[in-house]
């Protein structure tokens, strides 16, 4: 991410990471204040056995499609919302990329679902995290069958 | 997808698949008007060995969330921007995924990129098809270097 | 709804049609989390005699699409507004049906109106309940009336 | 609808009406133009045995929202897009309705789902026209898996 | 204005009104809950010797537009802001007014410059009135001669 | 107006004060190209007898509001659309304007109503003016009305 | 500025300069409460010595584009966001400028942005000034480093 | 700029210069398909005696911010208009730079504006260049004046 007030927003891409096990590292580097240091970061990172990154953003939110630029990783972009604008101005940043660089996005604020969208882009070659996704649907389901129960109990 | 008419912009993602050499299929599939059989295409792809879903659609886009919801792939979302709203509408219906369920979401009518980041998630467990991914790169790189070339030429 | 945290939204629903006197049924049921189950419910709906289907959600909003698609009854939607784009999102992703399957659309967090709008339904075939619907209106009436009343009297 | 200008938008209300054997009545009213006239006609709406109201107005599209003022009858509001704005400003104008007074909002220009709202409002308590809802539905799906069917030949 | 709600925001009008002298009174009328005394205060407001008619209302904002309707007075719309959306949906429904029906519409919550500007129609015959305006004009400008005196003292 | 490629829009405005016999004169006067003779122009409106200014731009149109900062006059403001955004950016640089300054904003390209809001200004302190606005507003009223008819004749 | 309500924001642009040692000077002055004020204050800046004039404001924003108007010197703009619309407004009429009358325009009450483009700008011609904004660039790079190692420490 | 197919726009701003008679070179270098060259680029500019630097992008346009983050020279942002967006992604991505960083962001497709402000930017420092500028406006000035005459005289 580019900067570590980021972090509160970023933290549940993490968190979901570590539910399904998932080793990764944690970074702060900036498109704009580390140009190059973001850019030799991106290139090395295939290299360095590294097979998805995620980097959050906010305002005009350039990490995740430069990353994209120099990598052959996919890449997943957070639009990070700031104080005005509700986050649109990240999303659009992120998400309008010129054919030839895909950024894989999700919504604003979402960077639990970058998490889970990582973990599933692993999965596909991994059997044994697909089926871990697959369990963990099923707790989603499971959890709204309790809600849905505790609701109508509740109304009775 | 989720209607034939979405083909003319969709084409392009099977087109990027192709020059990758990545094998995949087209369907037409429809949230809204077979809501089953969308579901039951999403449960099976999985155990059909397919590895990831891209899908298209437009208005209140309902098709990338929808089969994300059924099947632990990665799935992949572009919004078809309709007659009016420019594609505000089906980029909002698809990036705006609640929590558990993700979307990797491209550009408005960025079909092309979904099919490069079909291709860069598939490689990401896969050496060959990764180093094909940076020759694509150097190529872009080449086109510009071109291109620029021309324009100076042409400016004298 | 698509989870209890849409209830302090919703149960304004619930609160009008108690207001005339319309039973119903109050449900967690999730398009993402429990796809199979929103469409069961959504398919079984009209032979256990349900009549009209109010469906709230937020953000990529696709429960009230999605059960609308696996209905004939005619279906609500509210537009529920999550932390940002102050339910501009959720508006787009349940107005936005394409030809073929209508979904109702009430304002932003416009529950109420919701339970209102199926009372309307119901009283299309229900003199006596038009005859409440006509009443209730002439009850807004009066309250306007009071209130310009007691405003001019506070500015003397 | 509020000026003949609107009736080639509209007219899909009607064949869709039609196409189910509703009968119907057209008629140009004006919010703006005609407002005593509006409103008597909303008035008497129900007393003439009118079941639904469908409304299609642009821009500061008031016609549906003044006609559900006026009449205990469920009204379908359609925001027709003017030259400007994509049919933004008539959304807005039409589905942002104060608690109390509801208007049964469609798409952009969905004057079809308009007809097929009525439609399923009417089929809510006449178990015939319910069952051609569904026979229409099963339609939709046939349709799609014929498109389906034909692109996968067309692709080989 | 369409309910005591808006008077917080609404109080500005008549303040200014004061400010200048100007007589006028307050009513609490609804477009949507009393249509028909909506449409008879209008239709009345010129042979009762008003002038000017200010009109506020938020969301699907029909107050304004529709009292223009009814009277050839000028009428000046103030787009309240409702707890979503930042008015833009009441500005929406207040100026996009169709041809033949203007509304003068004024700022976002900008009740004190629709009583400025109804001073200022007013004033337009009223030479007395004009020399007030234009006093006023002239101590907005001594007020921002003090604040930059006062300002650049504080900087030292 | 800011440019002599605004008449197109803005000549609506000079036929509505044509229709209803108004005397006014067009100029093209620039705020950004001309900012000091179009502040002498608005400075000097009040004594050469102007009694009513409409004021046309695009963009960041700033002519209506530094017209209105130099004269006591009413400003009337018409938001001409440029190539992009659809006019909204010359709304929001019109209308939201500063407490003590107010503007009377008219639709998007809505220049018509901008003279017929001049004439109704005019009208409030001429009661034969007023006529004529009734009366055209009655006719209004037939031309629906006409409209009406022949829609229904049409469709049998 | 406008007003000293902006100076919240706009200080942030003085701190920035006085960081770079460049003299400057603050001012209230308001394009529509001193229109003359202001345009006297633009056309004789250049005279004056000034190099480059930084001015923000809010809503329908004329002072950038104004003082643009009446002199040569580079104007950067600040949109100030106000109570509603985050600063949309303020953005749309600062940016939008006609061709010919060009405004620099920074982010939504982006001030400091506004002071250190004002030192780039001086820097231009300045080879010392030059040089220590490339100090700074160095310094922002240290200080994600040192945030990037003391996330790491954090998370072990 | 970041491809051959801006040139269209962007010829502008160079034919803007070349009125002022400022040398200048035209490059195709892309932020995302050539990020280290596009960084060599924008390192290297000052040493190579740039004085300013106008960098047009569309969509989720990176560039100008970009150049910006590895060059201590003003850079000034033109948004480029995609087919879908009007432009607002191009904007957003542009002018909503991060504190430390600054970019010049001019209007939605004005390059013509960003070739003047760089010539205002260089005539800061150069009272010659800064000449050409207040005679420049005085052309204008002279052209509204012109355009004035003709259409009153057309008027008659």
């Amino acid at each position: 991410m580019g900067s570590d007030s980021d972090w509160p927003t970023m933290r549940a891409a993490a968190e979901a990471l570590d539910e399904f096990g998932v080793a990764h590292e944690v970074r702060v580097i900036s498109a704009h204040r580390t140009p190059q240091g973001m850019l030799d970061y991106a290139t090395g990172a295939d290299a360095r056995g590294l097979k998805v990154i995620i980097a959050g953003a906010g305002g005009a939110a350039h990490l995740p499609g430069m990353v994209a630029s120099a990598t052959p990783l996919p890449v997943i972009g957070v639009p990070v919302p700031l104080k005005y604008l509700d986050g649109m101005d990240s999303l659009m940043s992120i998400v309008q990329m010129p054919a030839g660089i895909p950024v894989a996005t999700v919504s604003i604020a979402g960077a639990r679902n970058a998490g889970l969208l990582a973990v599933r882009i692993l999965a596909a070659s991994d059997a044994a995290l697909r089926a871990k996704v697959t369990e963990f649907q099923a707790g989603l389901e499971a959890m709204v069958a309790e809600k849905d129960a505790k609701l109508r109990a509740s109304l009775g």
